[in-house]
């Protein structure tokens, strides 16, 4: 695997908990969406300006292996790094709990460009965003 | 793959959509809980009820792969099947469309039984509904 | 106050419960949200087509007394009204748990009509959707 | 109106964003709530072990004017503070955009404390809280 090329650090909030007062299991999804968007946004791309334009990049395929669960007040650093894959974007995804250092999840998340709801090779924004970052 | 033993119908909330006027990938994970959670229901199974007794059931491992998007006021049908591999229970889980049946996501969601924090090779209450349901 | 007009019933789902095991607080008003929208479509009126026309409803005032929790597993059922005072549109809401009817809580919604982001005095289809439900 | 005694900074996420391509009006008060959490535990009071020794504060009563909406990639910040009145901790809430400091909201969060379900008149680690802030 690569080097991870971004990170942020987030922290539990509590609403993010559920019944069994862990982070519940699809609010990682969103970790990890806002993870991706906030590169994409540290690279000068924004996902909302490019959906105005018609192009949506889309999640095609996820794999998440969860190791570790967060708990409300958690601190936690989310890294990332992306190749390209035929016509995916594959994004290495973990998140690290602050404090131990322990793995949380493991994820795998594959993306791919549509055009006015056509799918696309990729995206010539993406493609120059990942040669900066090598 | 097994026959699917267990499905719900539900309806698209339009705050489930995003910006992409697309249902937001991690909801997909909320109606794959709550399709697992209605189906522990019809079998007089808690959910809540075990973790207030102490055992948590949780999701180990998560593989959804996206086919075609849910748009607000989509109705669609949730399908499982369940099998237990070593300590997992592996859900088999699919989302159709209503109206054109399409499928919208395949996914593969692996459970694991914690008691008081602790790793089970499974649960009886578990064990008796998969038989009941084979 | 008026009768209710339009009522839906619905079921909690446990992911919409917090570590204090109730619904939170904030999924109340995604609750109103549905059921107002779902009050749209069947008067023919679509919350999402209406946006891409780039006529907005918004919120723009929200007050809600919560009397009982909504547990896990708990079906209830969401009852509205709605009147017209200046521009807005006052939808009064309440929510009731099944089984022992308990007000859950009772809230007073007010939207407004933005068409392209500026204020308007209301919107025919709106004014003439409450006739129809007088 | 008191002077805010709490305040932090938070960025939209951009799946917080409905298919107005604006926070979704129910997500405010998911960022009230995680400001009164945060203001908790600069206090070093953890609302989360609170509810393990069987005390819960509880919503009784919301009310939020909504003048600004905030978008993708908007940073704002979330001010508080708090009064006690009879029963209640009323929090008197605002949340600005950066960048122009446009008021976006303006929120009356009535708060009440149960213990195993039962109403208080208070909670002394709250009243405490209270003094050491005026």
């Amino acid at each position: 695997m690569n080097e991870f090329i971004y990170e942020i650090e987030l922290k539990v909030r509590d609403y993010e908990c559920d019944i069994q007062g862990i982070v519940n299991n699809a609010n990682y999804q969103h970790y990890l969406e806002h993870t991706r968007h906030e590169f994409l946004t540290e690279n000068n791309v924004s996902f909302s300006e490019l959906h105005n334009k018609g192009i949506d990049a889309v999640v095609s395929r996820v794999e998440i292996i969860y190791k570790n669960s967060l708990l409300p007040q958690d601190s936690f650093v989310s890294k990332l790094n992306v190749v390209k894959q035929g016509a995916k974007y594959v994004f290495n995804q973990v998140i690290f709990r602050k404090g131990d250092n322990a793995l949380c999840i493991k994820a795998k998340i594959e993306i791919v460009v549509l055009i006015n709801g056509k799918l696309q090779k990729g995206l010539d924004i993406f493609d120059k965003l990942l040669d900066n970052n090598k």
